[in-house]
């Protein structure tokens, strides 16, 4: 099965780097690629200028595959009352920081898959293309079936893969509930539908034919080969890289990982709302404990990120995490301070 | 490892059978315990004649050794206002099925373990005894040790495991999110630091010295070999045998344990603390949907079933699962009727 997966990505080891948009870019990317796995790009948060710029990059830095993971929300329309909602649930920090509430933007902060994005890869083709959030409109689809990708996308249920597989995914990417960032569902926002690794990965196994790639709490060679022991074809790993130093994981991002993955120390994740308005699952600080990680006053995804992220930018500043989204899955325990290269490499051993 | 928990718990197979109170009894427990597994013996809703007649049955099943398995939490005082909220909010049930709410009880329904207990329990000395909720007092605990019993009890976070292991349990039994029936935990209610099994098992393995048992979503085989791939020594498989012909399930719960195992079907599970004060998983069901699955109203554990169980039985008489606890983890997919002794040798074949 791993074979079958290599040999359908074009890669030599059935890993996959998780897309980590805001801690990593297309150095982290080929570093993976170059070591054999499948390197990724996320592309959420880059304009089309930086698109076309970190895809060149990744071709001058490796004539291996690598996947580009695009997210195919539909963009929600604003509602002035809930964003005002939200900037007075925000006010008390505004006001410790000295932040001009009137200059903030407001606006979506994190961009879906559109045709001016495929445009600009269609100049690379990049052979492999994950999608998070479901799929995007079928001529987008066709489109970037058109160049030959490998089409790739999340599920968080059992119906979820079913439904990839039967709008024809190539592989499904199962994303147990242990994963860290944004949930990918797309069926329903019923958060009790989802399942820890262990069930989803074995029930998404026995429900499609194509093959299915573990994501979520995998973060050593014994997580991958559990992965493979359940019918995994591969496993996808992104806590795990955060440290590496290709990585460009902030550093109160990168402190926080680094105390989770301690000796003896005790991680503690949750899924929140409250930096883009839909659940990811991070490490939790000051505004999860005092707003509550699920809060129903955040806005829409995306829309919930301009009002936080001043506040991120003036706490990080002053060298604190409390209001910046510290994406983690909830097993932190392997992080290290090595090279992406060599923590592919050590993944792979699972797979052997 | 298997090697080891085998040595110590004194059976062939490192496979714990789940205590599952309201689901079974000794029956199951002797048929796997003779199959070469470890039975257990639920005792929380066992007074102190039927728990001395169901350790009669067994120990004139089966010469080998078995698990009793006791609830060690602090009865809460009783809140009058509480109580009266939560059977307003039952009220519209009560009237649907011409329920007299001056005839129901209040109470608790589950039994912590007791001095009393650990008297009948002693009269026939039961090899291993397994703790849910924490440890029981010092003495206790003592008093358990003096007959020879081998001490097991739940963690959910790796905090619990590390405080279990310095307490002097023999085995901790990681408890991951994904198993059915009742969380646990007993160091802090805050859900969110509760982990997916894979996250827990790793950590948890690398945190202790004690053997460590996985349990949460290990319905087959595979399951059992991820498992020990993680470093675990044994597994702990709770609905999987929900179906067995041993098994005391009630039909309600037969049938939605059948409908999220049949191939197609789409299993959905909770954690509720609707059927007793305390988070539990189960399928969900009306009471679930029309309350939420975790409603502050329900009195603290395990003070909010008294006032559930007059809807259960009625509308169990009338054949709907609407108010009946339907205990399942989230991975049903490997329920069949098979009998238990042969569910019990399918599952260690992936710890041969």
């Amino acid at each position: 099965m791993t074979t079958a997966l290599c040999d359908r990505l074009g890669v030599q080891l059935p890993i996959i780097q998780a897309p980590m948009a805001g801690s990593q870019g297309s150095a982290l990317a080929i570093a993976v690629s170059n070591a054999g796995g499948v390197g990724s790009l996320p592309c959420a948060l880059l304009d089309l200028d930086a698109l076309r710029r970190e895809l060149a990059a990744i071709r001058s830095g490796t004539a291996k595959p690598y996947n580009v993971n695009v997210f195919c929300h539909v963009p929600p329309t604003g509602d002035d009352a809930r964003e005002r909602a939200w900037r007075e649930a925000l006010a008390p920090y505004y006001r410790e920081y000295g932040i001009d509430v009137s200059a903030i933007p407001s606006g979506p902060g994190r961009h879906p898959f559109s045709f001016e994005s495929a445009e600009v890869m269609e100049e690379f083709k990049p052979p492999i293309v994950s999608f998070h959030f479901g799929l995007p409109s079928s001529d987008l689809l066709r489109r970037v079936r058109r160049w030959g990708a490998v089409v790739l996308s999340s599920a968080t249920t059992v119906d979820e893969a079913r439904w990839l597989e039967a709008h024809g995914v190539d592989v499904v990417i199962a994303q147990g509930l242990e994963a860290g960032g944004h949930r990918g569902h797309f069926l329903s926002d019923d958060l009790t539908l989802q399942m820890g690794t262990v069930s989803l990965v074995r029930q998404i196994v026995q429900a499609v034919r194509v093959p299915v790639v573990a994501a979520g709490g995998v973060a050593d060679a014994s997580g991958v080969k559990a992965m493979i022991v359940l019918g995994a074809a591969g496993v996808q790993v992104g806590t795990a890289y955060l440290l590496c130093p290709e990585a460009t994981t902030s550093p109160v991002h990168r402190q926080a990982i680094a105390a989770a993955a301690a000796p003896g120390a005790t991680s503690h994740t949750a899924l929140t709302n409250l930096f883009t308005g839909r659940p990811a699952r991070g490490a939790v600080n000051r505004i999860m404990r005092e707003q509550g990680p699920m809060n129903p006053i955040a806005p829409p995804f995306p829309l919930a990120s301009a009002a936080v992220l001043p506040l991120r930018v003036a706490a990080e500043a002053a060298g604190r995490p409390d209001f910046s989204p510290l994406w983690a899955g909830q097993n932190a325990s392997a992080c290290r301070e090595i090279p992406a290269a060599e923590l592919t490499r050590v993944l792979a051993l699972g797979a052997a």
